[in-house]
């Protein structure tokens, strides 16, 4: 398998589609909820996960694709090449902002991460890395990851998780909000994670997501030292939703002991 | 007075202490706490507020001026023409992302907003107005504020407020975050001022704020049809902390009136 011409490939097309992306925004969007009244799609996404799985299928027949709008394979196993797309990665800051969205794009082999993509459209920002050779902002390398402590972090997480949730005990969650240096809220699990491996937060949580929203971020998170894994310390499991928590080194532990129990909760 | 001159100077100035900040990148910065650890100052915000008052002082030696970092005047009254100025907005993302923060620059004649400047320095955006004048991003006209409905709003806040805290009783603050779209948290209010402008997000909360952050801002949203006051629904006092609120109308009556009980708590 030529892994490099498959960076290089997969790159080409993130940049093609954020250029569909930003032509789209002077159309009208068409806006549909999914699960519920919140959980929204546009055409813009569903063309853009069909725009890869056609460059896919293409150039790469034998590799299966698991994409956010249900145009790829129904998975029941990660054995060979997986494709993971989330065309638009935060669909709600892309109907109400036009920014603060990604196009998100993991390649993995035998559930191995090899290739992740997060492209911030409107920034002209796109996050890479190839596991072992590094990760990258654009052509320039980011630096592996520090250990940093509770009180100096700022953690990305939404308010709802310190409010009473059916997902977590949110009296796990406050004092670690009240003991960390402050709190954010980006709306983009993709770009949350690439935060997380640029230093500009140094955690990220969230309760509820789907492998193509951290099929990217695991890999360029990982590829810089940071620890990726379910709110319960866990590996991820890249068939079903999961729990996220993605954390500096150091940083992850001891949020896990002091804050999550070692996940006994 | 020349108003058309103050504005095109300010913004001359803005532009200005823009490119010193994306200068002082490389450097390495001097970082203190103030009132707290984790409020922090660096040499950074306080050469800017120097070089404004230079200018201000320089070119306008009648005008009165009100910085964050304490090296204006101390004021008893807003007669006259009095600058409120935060030289970073945000101090805290300055330090860990290098974005996200931004300069905030509002003239006041006689407590009435004049000018508001909001310079977003990474992403080179200036967001302006001058009172009867419209509100522009750099030089594109932002347009007038739409009323929008709590459900389909993204709202603003800090996830502390949704936990128990001595600025606000939390039960009041869930419902809200229960029934919009969505929150969202971005650590600068002058920026946050600007994203409720832009209809990015549809209205912002937060306990706890000075003149000087909410000062330009408070122009530009009014500028728009939008309304700002404190969370008990009245005017701002620019000579005080305040609590802030700033919504879309429409919005900004019915998160009153349904949630912040008409100011009764």
């Amino acid at each position: 398998m030529n892994w490099d011409h498959i960076y290089a490939q997969a790159k080409q097309w993130v940049q093609e589609a954020g250029n569909k992306i930003r032509l789209s925004f002077d159309e009208i969007l068409t806006i549909q909820s999914k699960t519920n009244p919140n959980d929204l799609v546009t055409n813009i996404d569903k063309d853009i996960e069909q725009f890869f799985i056609r460059k896919i299928r293409e150039v790469y027949p034998e590799h299966k694709i698991m994409g956010e709008e249900g145009f790829g394979d129904k998975l029941v196993s990660l054995d060979g090449i997986v494709w993971m797309i989330d065309p638009i990665d935060g669909t709600m800051n892309f109907i109400h902002q036009q920014r603060n969205f990604a196009i998100s794009l993991g390649v993995y082999e035998n559930g191995v991460g090899k290739i992740g993509l997060i492209y911030d459209v409107v920034h002209d920002e796109l996050y890479h890395a190839s596991c072992g050779n590094g990760a990258f902002i654009n052509e320039k390398p980011i630096p592996a990851l520090k250990e940093t402590t509770v009180k100096e972090s700022i953690i990305a997480l939404n308010a709802t998780w310190v409010m009473e949730n059916h997902r977590i005990d949110h009296k796990l969650m406050i004092p670690l909000v009240k003991d960390a240096r402050g709190t954010r809220s980006y709306g983009s699990a993709a770009l949350e994670m690439v935060f997380v491996a640029t230093g500009r937060v140094d955690a990220y949580l969230s309760m509820r997501l789907s492998p193509w929203d951290f099929a990217a971020g695991t890999i360029i998170v990982e590829e810089l030292g940071g620890l990726v894994t379910n709110l319960r310390g866990e590996k991820l499991n890249f068939l079903t939703q999961n729990s996220l928590f993605v954390a500096k080194p150091g940083l992850h532990q001891t949020i896990m002991k002091d804050y999550l129990k070692d996940g006994k909760w």
